[in-house]
């Protein structure tokens, strides 16, 4: 096996890398300023120190079987390993760790190191009556990682990072295999030198790990090609406390029910995913990335949708709706080149307009063909090609996201994201539906806000919306504010034909929507899973809404 | 609701029309009568009257009770109707229908007309402990409509052919809801004049009903392009006898669990899908079939293997072995254009050779743009390019091989299909190994036989392998000759890492494997949720191969 790479640990208050330079630029704090409303000053997080946990509720025995079971040094009760794993990078998890108060902490943090220490020790904590909190990368932004006990005196995360490891590359079937705690980047630095991919990038892909993303039905933002990551699961072990699941890579099967997909997307409830076989592909040799500029977005829509029935999809495809266009080239900023692009644009008519990016990447012949014909659909859609450089430009901030969101935190300004799917003959009207709903609840709220959101993920029968709100946070009750227009946003999802979360996953956040989106049916039948698999009941508990034993 | 439309029943005996006529060409005859022997004389199946059934065990309270809640003439008992829903079309239950000798009948036959009809019935057969067998085109080959009473007093078959109308079509979203009971050919009449298509073409196509597509992982000969049924599944609703799951419409969500896959291939055990919605596409504007030779099936794998790998694979890919090669041109014959054929693959150097049909469906460019790259990849890898009559006769011929089958068991020789898929890295071992295994097993009983293979349903870390073979039957136990070499081949299968059913699916033939394909934590998985929507046990008894309740 591969050596496992230790990824560093991230922000415990935030996102990403604590060395990386923060700081918002002038000119997106003026912008801020102007619209929603800025703090009059910074507000940066507390210190380490300074964050309250209460005592761990582990008895000395128990942590001395945990010990035994996975070796000294991998069972943690030291305040920094807690605090990095009291909570995920939703909005309301950094709110509460900036302010050093989160809603819990784990008792400890368990680091199996492979899948025999796995199942030993998940065994030892039902024995025991200890929650186990699986953890991967962390990112969950719904709740997913919360430390919560349900019905057990204490409870555990189970970081997975020691199990990082490729098992085994089979080329000549492109497929991977790999221990669930590796992280993509480690797998893409594995892959990268023997010309393969996995093409996998979530906005999280910094750090996440694979067993994560398998747990939460990722969907990366090249999607519209490589698919999300429930088509890239050819096989996977699951260690739950009382069974053992293990199924084989195969290209596909006919036998019985799709338990591969009823472990993808099971968030931690069922048991932890140890290993996984993945489909990956030819490194692209070729990477094109084209802006088309639509007069509004219903057009836009309609030309991602022939493109989908075409069959010429790009890989990644994200068309703005006119509020983000306008915001990403207010933050964009200031430059001549701008202001001249401005110009053009207004000179041909799209003067509000929605900008689209078109990625396509694989084989020269294979990216040649696809854009050729998908930019002249574009254009029957009445596109305007407007060159690569929009591409580059969002190619390069892939990942920034998570980390200006720390920025605007610590300027006072609320900025969450929530998504959803549904088919394409809903898709406008549930765009203005729940952006309305957003902006209604943000002015109720007496913060009114900037909302926008972006077509992604798309599918010949449907794609996904991605909304972005923001807005001036009302110090007092941050957290209040936030679920307002959280619940707000997701009433209106439901209500307006779309899923709760076509790639977020359900954790905590979304659970209370669960009955809606699966019926109490679909509740029943996972919940009689995990009675079987987990009948002790601790695997994650509170995440998925699923039944409590009792009923 | 479109009108539901009656098909005509099958021969009660065999496949297809009653009226079309029967009768092997003399030449295909002669060969077989020359390569595994044929039977001195022609051996017809018993008439309709002289099938042996057990009376019904349904007492007239409980019937009463059926009649009440569907209407007395959607509860049948005559003989004909038992008979009809008395076993599948599998090879033994072709043999014990023909001899009059089903290994069972169900006790009634129940026509439900809606959703609501059927809750109530199954809900009615729940308290009465009469076991249901859901029926929709009745094509199943591995048992899985074989009318088994389990721990029940009774059982009756639930013809679904009631509801069989479209609810719904969503162009702008290329969607179609259905009711289970429709059958393809049924659907496929309605979306043709709208220029539109399902793509799902199972050999059986002529007869499936769409819920028993979906119920049982069904894969159409075109889906290496359009996918198996389990990528056209959108939403669905499942009536269970303790339970309805309703799963609407939606191109993707990461709501938990993969539901939608959990109920696809549940295989009547669960309950019985009521409705489908189903991802359509534009009509193929251009069709092109290809057949390319390869000097050897190695060589041609690799192909199909870069195909998928480029992104240009055809939406029919099929690639014969030598023997299945020599086969189809034995039996398609003698004429001179034929031995003009040969003889010029001879000069080539491909006289054994593996003939592939390539078939191209779509849009004209996209047909062009990927046969072009096809045809060049294929050529790359030794191919040689044959012009487009062997794919017009295989197009031709894609539904006569149940047929061709009743023509056989007529005179007495054994014809039997199985099938696989597995990685690429593994494909020609394990086509090795069945090929052995199945041959050493006819051997070994004394009928020495033909064993042939075809490589289909391309995907890009694997395939399937699906095998053919034919052997003269022992007319003193044809059953017991059919289970040692089904055996043989099911454990070289599984021995040799491929899954028990590509797409055949599991039904009663496949279960004693499903332990070793998907594990007792698997099992015990599936079994939770057979017991919580149907804690009875009524539902489909001993298919899937799931524990019974007690453990």
């Amino acid at each position: 096996m591969a050596e496992a790479q230790q990824p560093a640990p991230m922000r415990w208050w935030g996102w990403g890398d604590p060395a990386r330079p923060s700081g918002l630029p002038d000119q997106a704090l003026a912008f801020l300023g102007a619209t929603v409303g800025v703090a009059a000053q910074p507000r940066p997080p507390v210190a380490l120190g300074s964050v309250r946990l209460s005592a761990s509720r582990l008895k000395p025995a128990t942590l001395q079987r945990l010990r035994d079971v996975l070796g000294a040094g991998a069972v943690r009760e030291d305040h920094g390993a807690r605090v990095l794993h009291a909570a995920g990078k939703g909005y309301p998890d950094l709110v509460r760790l900036r302010a050093g108060e989160p809603e819990g902490s784990p008792d400890a943090v368990l680091y199996p190191a492979d899948h025999g220490q796995l199942r030993a020790v998940l065994a030892a904590c039902a024995e025991a009556s200890i929650a186990v909190v699986p953890f991967g990368g962390g990112t969950s932004v719904v709740g997913g990682v919360a430390p919560l006990a349900g019905e057990h005196g204490a409870v555990v995360a189970l970081d997975t990072c020691r199990m990082g490891g490729v098992i085994a590359l089979d080329r000549d079937s492109a497929t991977v295999r790999v221990q669930g705690g590796m992280r993509a980047p480690a797998l893409e630095r594995h892959l990268s030198p023997r010309g393969l991919t996995l093409g996998h990038f979530p906005q999280s892909y910094e750090y996440v790990s694979l067993g994560g993303c398998a747990a939460t039905r990722s969907a990366g933002q090249a999607s519209s090609g490589y698919g999300a990551i429930e088509k890239m699961v050819l096989g996977l072990r699951l260690a739950a406390p009382n069974a053992d699941i293990e199924l084989p890579a195969l290209p596909a099967t006919a036998a019985g029910p799709g338990l591969r997909q009823l472990l993808v997307g099971s968030e931690g409830t069922l048991g932890v995913i140890s290993e996984l076989a993945l489909r990956v592909r030819p490194a692209p040799a070729e990477r094109r990335y084209e802006g088309v500029f639509f007069a509004e977005l219903a057009a836009g829509a309609e030309a991602l949708r022939a493109l989908a029935r075409e069959h010429v999809l790009p890989d990644v495809a994200r068309l703005s709706d006119e509020q983000e266009t306008r915001m990403s080239m207010a933050l964009a900023g200031g430059g001549p080149k701008a202001a001249l692009g401005r110009a053009y644009l207004a000179l041909r008519g799209y003067r509000g307009g929605c900008l689209a990016i078109l990625g396509f990447e694989g084989a020269a012949e294979d990216v040649a063909y696809r854009r050729s014909r998908a930019l002249a659909l574009a254009r029957a859609h009445g596109g305007l090609p407007v060159g690569a450089s929009p591409g580059r430009a969002w190619l390069a901030a892939r990942y920034a996201a998570p980390y200006l969101r720390d920025d605007l935190l610590t300027h006072g300004v609320m900025v969450e994201t929530l998504e959803t799917a549904t088919q394409w003959s809903n898709l406008l009207a549930l765009h203005g539906r729940v952006v309305r709903a957003i902006s209604a609840a943000l002015a109720a709220a007496g913060t009114p806000g900037l909302v926008m959101c972006h077509v992604s993920h798309v599918y010949e029968t449907g794609a996904s919306l991605y909304f972005t709100f923001l807005a001036r946070q009302q110090p007092d009750d941050p957290i209040g504010q936030w679920q307002t227009v959280k619940r707000a946003a997701c009433e209106e999802i439901v209500a307006g034909g779309g899923t709760i979360t076509h790639h977020h996953a359900v954790g905590l956040d979304h659970a209370p929507w669960m009955r809606r989106e699966i019926g109490e049916g679909g509740l029943r039948a996972l919940s009689a899973v995990k009675a079987e698999l987990d009948p002790a009941g601790i695997m994650n508990p509170g995440k998925l809404g699923l039944l409590s034993r009792s009923g």
